[in-house]
């Protein structure tokens, strides 16, 4: 499994990412799921990976070899976010074709593979992707503010309770290292070392990258300090109000009344 | 879908239930899924549910036949708490398999139903089981203070971070009500009326009832502290360590490097 976030905020876009990846319980590997193409100073982009992670390798080796050769499209020329996001919709089904005409006939065989696409090219606003296994792609916007891939259920409620409003770069980068540890400690198949990176707007290189191993000083203190503010805050929640009786729909047994 | 958590802590146990019910996404009703059973000086049971709602019904009118009639094992009569489990099991797979040998031709009727069942008989601990569709069940332990059912995991990190150490029944009441609004803003298939139950310990009657609607001032107002809190916390967490290089395992894609 994994858990990766971007986010996109006045000041330019956070990325975090996992690095696990299994074949079942027992068959544990150490992978980046955050890759840096291209950073020029003309163009920045960042993608995330999850799910088959032959298919993203492969993604990968495709947008490279293209920008090498020339073959067009491709990332070094593509005028647009939204067609950068395209190219990596059709590496990605492309590859993944290749492996399902091969293997069709082995059962629970999945190359599927999601990925985040953000980053920003010279006279355009910077902005995020969320390209489904299928190549189609999405684009967050204001009122959704972010993207996630894999595991994404336990750290959505404090993305959702966070990025209501305008946050600065970094706190986006807090909240996202807050939504990751709730996915550490409830998914045994989300693990370190996470990596974070902060990209400036207009700033077009590779942006500040954060690596966070097992038992990180600051990560542990990050937790300490969150997990003590969470619990100063259940005091600092408004009394109950008065109680009532169940109401009419709870069923009660009681056979002396 | 549904969300039901229970918690024990020193002072008692407490309960919080959702209403919604759905069969896809247009045919919504409301049901309470916390019911009382018995309460009546001597022993307590409270039963959370979730899954198929003819099966739940079907179970708690089996219950209660079987209480009238003085069928053994019932609930009136059974000494421990896992006797208790093991009635609301067998009741859950008994009225499961009724309804799957008449309708094993429908493809996708899916009988199953998972409860929670908490409460006290007079002279022992207080304490609350999880009790799986297959009639099987669990006893919550201090390492493990609360059981969830239905839509568990955007809820589950603020119970993991939250009830590591000991906390009033009041606390564990405010920890509840946060992690079911943290479902209730992530999942359309659980909703109001959120209703609230603490039973002290050796109290043996039917617990402090509370009920929030749609709307419900004192929700509105809780969920804008706890926000924020949290907003003003994000600023509390330690400032980011100094920036690295990206991992070695990094893929960078750039042709004039």
């Amino acid at each position: 499994m994994t858990y990766c976030i971007a986010m996109t905020v006045d000041e330019g876009l956070v990325f975090v990412s996992d690095s696990r990846t299994n074949a079942g319980v027992d068959q544990l590997g150490t992978y980046s799921k955050m890759h840096q193409l291209l950073c020029n100073g003309e163009r920045t982009f960042i993608l995330l990976s999850s799910g088959n992670l032959g298919t993203t390798q492969g993604v990968l080796s495709n947008l490279d070899r293209d920008i090498k050769s020339g073959m067009l499209p491709n990332l070094a020329t593509v005028p647009t976010l939204e067609e950068a996001a395209e190219c990596i919709g059709i590496a990605s089904t492309t590859e993944q074709q290749k492996h399902h005409q091969a293997r069709k006939d082995l059962d629970g065989f999945k190359p599927g593979a999601s990925f985040i696409l953000g980053g920003q090219i010279r006279g355009s606003a910077p902005g995020i992707f969320l390209i489904y296994p299928e190549g189609n792609f999405v684009r967050a916007t204001q009122t959704a503010p972010y993207h996630q891939i894999g595991e994404a259920k336990y750290g959505k409620p404090i993305l959702e309770r966070s990025l209501g409003e305008p946050v600065s770069l970094d706190t986006a980068a807090r909240i996202g290292l807050i939504s990751m540890d709730s996915t550490l400690h409830s998914n045994a198949t989300v693990g370190p070392p996470i990596e974070l990176l902060m990209y400036h707007t207009d700033s077009l290189g590779a942006g500040v990258h954060h690596t966070f191993n097992q038992d990180d000083p600051y990560w542990s203190e990050m937790r300490r300090t969150w997990t003590d503010n969470m619990r100063a805050a259940f005091a600092r929640l408004p009394p109950l109000p008065e109680a009532d009786q169940p109401s009419a729909t709870v069923t009660r047994i009681d056979p002396n009344r």
